[in-house]
């Protein structure tokens, strides 16, 4: 079978963009090529990405290498910077960070503090979560890649929400716990290996810059939700326990129904049978949002329990599903 | 300066009995006895407890042996048969189980699925929280050591509820996470090497033993808590995030405010200023409980971050607090 | 592509034979099938190989199931009694237990402390490390997978010995680290999270049974080879650091020319260049063996840096290596 | 009981500094005092050395802070700073950085790569490894506290060097393996989590500033000793396995009575018999250096292992130890 798509990716010495060669490497259809930009550190190690095409970032690589997609796994200042080159040159861009996600300026500017530079951007970007935003994607230039907490958040809450089953008053307590790779490859002090071994801290509480992209997608208020961040001692993976209340007593196996009957088709989530629930272990290295919950009628209290890996279904993986309703290739390959 | 005090430790094969004697060798006042029965596992390593003095577990080393206390870390059915052996010798007795915490044998058979074979020792033991019940335990026969997650639980919960500042009605969350050392020493698939590193996991949802404890102590109703436990990839340490709503908007620092007055001269407890938040390696191996805290007051929101060291201010160390109460010490000797 | 080779894999409960899956589920021509015997354990969690077949382990399964092949991860006593029942049915088997490595019953005795019953077929056996036996290999009916220790010291060991450059009464010292997943997936005291998280220790030194396997294929006598195995706290991954002396003085570039040379065309082994030295992550998740060097001509000392994943080239990717060998199909072919 | 000396304290932000203040918290006759200097990090935490006295770093606090003596856990260019400004001051100092550890010019020019600026103290400085040098301690103003890698080193290989048995033409190789606080508090990409976790890597491979205080004490010749440093994933401690052959035939029980004889008295000495090996986590927080050994008197091969805590033997606890024989306090006060 021949690779005939080339796609390029920029930040590929990063965590995520690492992960998205490395999974492009292995796509039967696509051809990853490593678009070096200023912005990136040294290669870590001798062989990495051996045999992979190179190019520098520039408008001629654009134009004239031959690439249907870039794919930039980039902070979000310097995707601000090469979105709109791209797409200048023609070529449809799927962005890993925020810098297009949040669709107003009102909304960038209050998390992101700065001002967006490209309002008509932002809001002429798909989000880019297929299992709520299928129909879009396909037709976009511009797809902004979810984050990783919102992508187990929205995937977790929305079909609950939609049902209109929640006691909304009640509120909805979102935990989240993270590892490592989520914070990225720079070193600090927080991200010593002493700080995180052996210790489990929480670090964004009551606010993150993930909160509005939950809030736009899940269908919840502001006030609804109390969101926290938390770092784990392990590379990769994201797991939340979200607390919330029923309007009616609902047994699990009702709760467990609303689920199937929401994903049913879906290849990338997965609903836990008999109240058992999905662990970092289960989700690592694909690309699947596990989901499993218990309930307490008597009580009205439910707990849903949402797993992914956050450099894959959060990142790497969730990019290559963008592409490949892009390039109208099957949703779910390379990715299985 | 001479150790007068004899006081004897069953169960230090286990992780929490080790941890006993540890803090015990260095305590200026009292020196361990090894009170070796049957249910311990062999000793891990050469030199492990080297010159600290053994005996048996027997009526005789209970009469002759010189012991003013026996403290046990040993399993709740091995510690419902040896406290009344003891209590009969006249050696007072600080239980480490959950055999005497429950007060009622309603509440015991339901959380433990057993009978309890002394309803009136299980009416008699005092609840061995030294910050709420420190006029108790001096005059006790029996101390009933809490559970780890309720000591974080209760230290968190009672100044809230106390000040009757929650809006009930919203509910109370307690997203718990315990290290491994919590799970005991017993090896089985759940606690190996490769089931737990790299991962984090929910193992206890909307029910665990350890939710009696924290009704008992903190005043709040069954119904209106939810409590789950999870694993952390680390040897020791709880960290609990507590959600909740006040029913007046309140800022941070008036929660601040309301837990340095209920913990003023606490030498145990430590207020976190300025919205700064424990972490487990901010209380290993101390007997601190660290309590830090957020709020929006627009939206009544309150996130309460609570961490110990299971081993120690979970068990051991608040053990000998309590051993000190006991026998009329200084609380903070052999702990600083 | 079509995938139309069938082949069996018993033991895909352990970490070997799950690993054997998951390769085999990327491998473009060749289908698994979970051959269910009764010395497995549970299955770990909810979708573990969901839509793969399973049939029983039995006569009827050999004979009709279509299976060229039989992947065996299972205990060595088990491989000696699953062997001579596919091969009486007609299939092949790689076999990635120890059962048939030694080529005789003395050997085997020693090592293993029994008899062992079927010397003919231990005799016949093919040892399946294919880069010093790819022409035995595709003509076998047995195949004995390599140990995880021998890979890596193979490897590393024979291109010297073979040159003729050692000094070899001087004596060669490898120090072998490797992850827990060698010690298997049984709970024990040995692999509880608590004993290895936060500690490293030997627990074979100057004897461990793959140490035959080492001086049968790399040309050392035995009393010229100091072989110790120490556990890391890691899940997967083994790193041989191997100390020599060579009769002459010879620079890192020249050791550098031997390795080159020796491995010429191989797909799966990488000389590091410049005195660069592999670790466990370089290897992860792949079937390489890393090899990395240092010399000091003045003392004539030099070092070997040999890293692979236990799992991938030290079981099952090796396996795989082998399998696409009996069935001639390229040797690469969903390993990289 | 009255702590009567006072002891100043620098670099307490570091692994080793805090490890020193926390030791000196806990000692019955010596009061830390923190000296603040302008090389320190910020405090990790609140209430990290909370009621521990502050003083600048400067010539007043020197002359009128009443200390006895000065601990410098700083960089070697720091402390070649620091040390002259005490000893004029007429403070004595216990260095823990290699700034006077290596006696001649010459040998400090060639491993720290610049010129000794007080060759004079250089050549007066006690080597701080009481084992070995308690006759020169008491009475020396500058003791330069031994490097973590030859603590080990020097305890494991100086018994059998002076008892004349090694075949020193075979050579003696030095596998030594640590935790990674072992590479200070500074983030890198070498100590970040993701870079460290689930990893093992060697980072001086024959080479190591350690090696010539390992061959200054143990005896041996530069040529005789192949040292490798290792990085293991764990906070702390340090694992040298040893690999040598005697000149003739000797038991295991010979190698351990050589031990015994070498060590009897020693009070953190501790030799494993029965061919028991330390490992990590029984050295842990304690000063102890734990041996072990094995040996095979057919081929004369003997490896020895031996285990230190790396922030306690290694650095902040022999500097105890050493400031016990400073101040003639009795040597294992506050260190058992």
């Amino acid at each position: 079978m021949v690779k005939q798509e080339r796609v390029g990716v920029v930040g590929f010495t990063g965590y995520s963009g690492a992960e998205l060669v490395k999974i492009l490497q292995r796509h039967p259809r696509v051809e990853p090529v490593l678009l070096e930009h200023r912005s990136q550190s040294a290669d870590a190690a001798p062989f990495t990405f051996d045999g992979v095409t190179r190019l520098p970032w520039s408008a001629q690589s654009l134009r004239q290498g031959g690439l249907s997609v870039v794919l930039l796994a980039t902070p979000h200042e310097v995707s601000l910077e090469l979105v709109p080159m791209a797409l200048q040159a023609g070529v449809k861009v799927i962005d890993l960070s925020g810098a297009y996600r949040l669709r107003t300026v009102d909304n960038f500017r209050r998390w992101y503090k700065m001002e967006h530079p490209q309002p008509d951007l932002l809001a002429e970007a798909a989000y880019g979560l297929p299992e709520f935003c299928r129909q879009a994607i396909p037709k976009a230039r511009l797809v902004a890649n979810p984050g990783c907490y919102p992508t187990a958040a929205n995937l977790a809450l929305r079909p609950l929400v939609s049902e209109g089953i929640l006691d909304r008053e009640a509120g909805i307590v979102c935990d989240a716990k993270s590892g490592v790779s989520g914070a990225g490859k720079k070193p600090s002090e927080k991200t010593h290996f002493s700080s995180v071994s052996e210790n489990f801290s929480a670090y964004a509480v009551l606010e993150h810059r993930h909160v509005p992209e939950v809030l736009l997608t899940s269908g919840l208020e502001e006030h609804e939700l109390s969101f926290t961040a938390q770092l784990i001692p392990v590379h990769r993976g994201i797991l939340e326990t979200i607390y919330l209340r029923t309007a009616e007593p609902l047994s699990r196996e009702q709760i467990e129904e609303i689920y199937r009957k929401a994903y049913a088709g879906e290849p990338f989530v997965r609903i836990y049978p008999d109240g058992k629930l999905p662990s970092l272990l289960s989700v690592a290295h694909t690309n699947y949002c596990d989901i499993g919950m218990q309930a307490d009628p008597r009580t009205k209290r439910v707990v849903i329990v949402a797993a992914i890996d956050n450099l894959v279904k959060g990142a790497a993986g969730q990019a290559v599903q963008n592409l490949n309703l892009l390039l109208k290739l099957p949703e779910t390959q390379g990715l299985l």
